[in-house]
Order: structure tokens, then C-alpha cells, then sequence
């Protein structure tokens, strides 16, 4: 790799700085001028840990990283400020390796509203790494981990469970699983953070806590409910899954539920609000309910189900 | 490492968080307010490419990483604000390795003022990897490269070369470096950010650029000559040399003004300003003159040297 090549052909990805990106790549630092209090989040992908340059490109895999940034970003309630990218690259690998996952990140930062405003490069003995710092700029206020309320109703974005799916159906088949289940794969390989629905959700007084799920819905789950004291019942019969979900899990000997309740890597939100307090927000289905008592129950078929693993499904 | 035990440890290291950091570590990002624009930066530092462990230990490396990205804010001219921090922890490491790391994070981040208000722990089949971000705040106006004008004073903080010579009498004999050299060594391990020096040259009108010393006082030089479209000649006698550092090049069989003009590491800043507008800064000298014509000439005993390497020396 010719780091200074490469340098220079990345600097140009990012040069178009935003309103509040007063000075992007180019200088010492980037300079930023946020119009609320900025919320800053950095997250690490190593190949072979958290995801396999066999199973997405090198572009997805900067796409992912810079997903699960922002979704952090997104679970705080903020809207898009900078992204800034550091690369660890093995050693004789060609440019395009390094091109490739910054054409993702700047691809990903484009689509969220996010300017790529700085970075660092640099060769390793060991495996490509990727880690994304995002900042965003809270001009509603924080949503925090602490903070849901007996009472509150649990609800979550989108179709938790698709990604930790579309990553089996690659594992089991690559080939297969594009062509047959191509909105599970996309769900993993190029996952969409909830900032519009964070943004929403931050502006209504009724909404009390959020965090999104990276490790699976039952683990991030309890540290809303240890950061707020509280507990929860989840009715795994709610949970709205991803179309052909309960197919393609079967196929695999899976079943999509248990996928939905400990598969990460998703980036759904999950909220915790008032009964009515988010429903000026499309797009969220009520699952539950914060309780009292400490733990999280959670009820399928209105039996009690006892979860195997609670560390979610690997990331890769 | 068990990651949730190590995590639960250095959260508790950064619990502190000051009057501009509303949330630190434990919830989904940080949270800050800063009083101006905010500065970004972010720096990687592998072990076997950026330093040896063997070299130093696991808390000077800690130490260094943090140091590297805060002296980018400082030569923005930028206060202090937050650092973000992410490990790569080789796989099988025991648990006291991040958790040094961590301790010169947070011992450098206390040192400089910021507080450590996030980041990310991975385990990794490579090395260890410390990638820092640093965030500070634009209280006056930002120092860039581009801004040099012909007639400008060069200037320097500090005694460049130092970290460098520390680096290379490690090098040769560690124990005797230890003993014999132990503020040249200190200036390659725990290097100093000239943060102060930066916030009050941001202040004064005829302070025109500014860039810190990471690769070498003259390829860094050439960064601010080049955004800036002017050149330079740089008086080699000029240049402010660590006591020792002549007798300790030499019995390397080196030379101290060489490691001055090409050694890295050293985290100085180099600044462009108006004759005798900087002066109310302490520390700084000047060692030449920017000039309309384009190229870096520098001058020993009269006579123009001519630099084999612009390449600066290696950082391990």
C-alpha cells in the first residue's frame, strides 16, 4: 500500500465539507460547528471478529462500521454532524483495499447526512480494522439509557432478527442466500441506522430512554432496564419480523423468533415512552411492557420462555 | 480478557466527567458541550509499527497514543475537551494489558484536561491497536496549515529532536538509555502536547499557521508551506537542541541537528507568524523565514544542506 497515494485519493472523498463542517480532511483536525451539544461515539470492526471479507466487500464492511456508529448516534436521539475514519490496513495489501472500505464509509455518511471530516491511515501485521468515530449534534436533547418508567411501553423500529438471519443464510450458502433471500443479506451487510426515527423520538416529551441493538433485543434490552432500574415482559408473539423470516430461519433449522429476541447487529432502536407518547413516529411496534421488578420476562404463545444465551448471535 | 470485566474497570476510569462533558462513558455515545466550535481528530498506534513494547511499556504506549491526538488539537489552537478511546486487544492477552493501556490514557487525557467520555473494546487475532480520538474546543479561532505569509517568522516550541534521540538510544541499549538519558527517553514515551502553547498563539491577530512535529520538523514544515503556496529557509543553527542531546547523538554515531530537523515523535509545533507577534508566547524560537519563493532551504554554518531523507525517522 502506498500510503500517501492512498491518502490523497481518500482526502477526496471527503472534501465536501458541510454547513457545520467548517474544515474537513486536510489539516491537524477537523472543525465543527454544532448547533446543540455534540454526541460522540467510536466503534471498531476487526475482519475475522466482527464481520468476513469473505461473506461481504470491502466497501460493506465500511458501510457496516460506519452503520454502527451512527446507530449510536441514532440511539441518543441526534441528528448528523462527522464521521471520522481510521483504517488499519495488512500489510501488502493493494490500494484498493483501502479505497474500497473508504468508498463504503463515504458512501454510508452520504446517506445518513453525515461528512466524512477526517481519519488516519495505516499498515498492520495483522487484520483489516475499521474504526469509525461519529458525531452528531443533539438539538432536542440526549436519549439516555436511564430513564424508562414502570409503565412505559417497550417498542422497537423496523424487523429486529433480519440481519443475525441474512448472516446465517451467508454462512450456510453465500451464493443462495443473494439470490434467494436478498433483503435478509442486505439487512446485514448494509444495515440502515434509525436516525430520522431517533431525531422523532427526541423531540416528544413522552418518550423516556432508547438504545439500539447491536448485540440483540433481550441483551441491550437489560442495560436500559439496569441503567433505569427497572424491568420488563416482552410478548415474543408481537415481534415483527422480516418478510420470509420464518422461512428462510427454518431452512436453516433456526427459528426467526429466537433470531429476534438475541440475533445483533440489527440497529433497531428500542424505546421505552409512555402508552401513546411515540405514536406520532411510524414504523414502531409496541412488544412489551417496563415493570417494577427487576429482570425481563419474556412470554411466546403465553408461556414463559427461558432464554438459552443471552449474548446474542456472533457478529460474523 | 474477559471484555465485560475490563469494560465494567475502565468505565470506571473515566467516570469523571467535567463541566463540558454532560455524559461520559456507559450509555450509547458521550455527550458534551463545548463553549466553540468543535475540534476533531483521531490516530491510530500499532505495536510494531508505531512502538515496541518492548520499548516501552503498556501504559507509555497508552500515554503516547492519547498524547499524538491531543497535539493535533493543539496545534489547531484548541482547548481541551474529551478523548474516545478504542483497543485492540491481541487475543489471549491477560486482562491487566487494556487495562494499562488505559491507565496512561487516562493518566495523559487528566494530565492535558480532557476527560475520557467513551470508546470501544475488541479483541483482535493481531496486535494491539490504541486509536484515539481527541475533541477539543475552538475558544478562539482555529490555527491551520493554509495562512503562512512571506516575511513570517518560523517557529518552534521545545527542543525538537529530543523524542527521537530517546527512541534511538532506546534503541541500542535500553537499560543504558534508561540511566544515562532519561529525559530524552521521557520525550519519546511520554511526550508533552503543547496545548497551552496553542490556546494562547490562537489569541494573538498576527499568528498566521501552525502544525505539530509527528513526522519530522521538515516534512511537517512542507505540509504548511504547501497549503499555504509559499516556502521557507530554516537556519539549522537555530535550532533549540535538549541538553545532552549533541553527546548523545554522538556516541550513536549521529547527529542531534539531523534528528532536529528529521525525527518525529516529538509533538512540538512549528508556527508562522508575524516577526514579534508571537512573541508574548514563552518557548518558542525562531529558525527561519518563510519566503514567497516555493522549496525548503536549510542552512548549516552558512553552507545549504542537503537532506537525504524527508522521510523523517521511523517512530519504532
Amino acid at each position: 500500500m502506498d500510503e500517501w497515494r492512498v491518502i490523497r485519493r481518500l482526502a477526496g472523498l471527503g472534501r465536501r465539507a458541510g454547513a457545520r463542517v467548517v474544515l474537513g480532511i486536510g489539516d491537524d483536525a477537523a472543525v465543527l460547528s454544532p448547533r446543540g451539544p455534540v454526541v460522540a461515539t467510536t466503534d471498531t470492526f476487526v475482519d475475522g471478529v466482527h464481520f468476513r471479507l469473505d461473506l461481504l466487500s470491502a466497501a460493506d464492511a465500511g458501510f457496516r462500521a460506519t452503520a454502527g456508529a451512527v446507530s449510536d448516534i441514532a440511539a441518543m436521539g441526534a441528528g448528523p454532524l462527522a464521521i471520522l475514519a481510521a483504517l488499519e490496513v495488512p500489510a501488502g495489501a493493494p490500494d484498493r483495499l483501502p479505497l474500497s472500505v473508504m468508498r463504503g464509509i463515504a458512501t454510508a455518511a452520504g446517506r445518513f447526512g453525515f461528512v466524512v471530516a477526517g481519519g488516519n491511515l495505516t499498515s498492520t501485521p495483522g487484520p483489516l480494522g475499521i474504526t469509525v468515530t461519529a458525531l452528531g449534534e443533539s438539538v432536542h436533547r440526549p436519549l439516555t439509557r436511564a430513564g424508562a418508567r414502570p409503565g412505559d411501553d417497550v417498542l422497537v423500529t423496523g424487523r429486529p432478527g433480519a440481519a443475525a438471519l441474512g448472516l446465517a443464510l451467508l454462512r450456510d450458502d453465500p451464493w443462495r442466500a443473494r439470490r434467494r433471500h436478498p433483503v435478509l443479506v442486505r439487512a446485514w451487510r448494509r444495515p440502515e441506522p434509525r436516525l430520522a426515527e431517533g431525531l422523532a423520538l427526541a423531540a416528544l416529551p413522552g418518550v423516556h430512554a432508547a438504545i439500539d441493538v447491536s448485540d440483540g433485543l433481550v441483551q441491550d434490552l437489560g442495560h436500559v432496564l439496569d441503567a433505569s432500574g427497572v424491568g420488563a415482559r416482552i410478548d415474543a408473539d408481537t415481534l415483527p419480523l422480516a418478510p420470509g423470516a420464518v422461512r428462510a430461519a427454518a431452512s436453516l433449522g433456526l427459528d426467526a423468533v429466537e433470531a429476534a429476541l438475541t440475533g445483533g447487529d440489527d440497529y433497531e432502536l428500542l424505546v421505552f415512552a409512555e402508552p401513546g407518547a411515540a405514536a406520532p413516529v411510524p414504523g414502531l411496534t409496541r412488544i412489551g411492557r417496563v415493570t417494577s421488578g427487576r429482570g425481563v420476562v419474556v412470554t411466546r404463545g403465553g408461556r414463559r420462555v427461558s432464554l438459552a444465551r443471552r449474548a446474542g448471535w456472533t457478529h460474523r
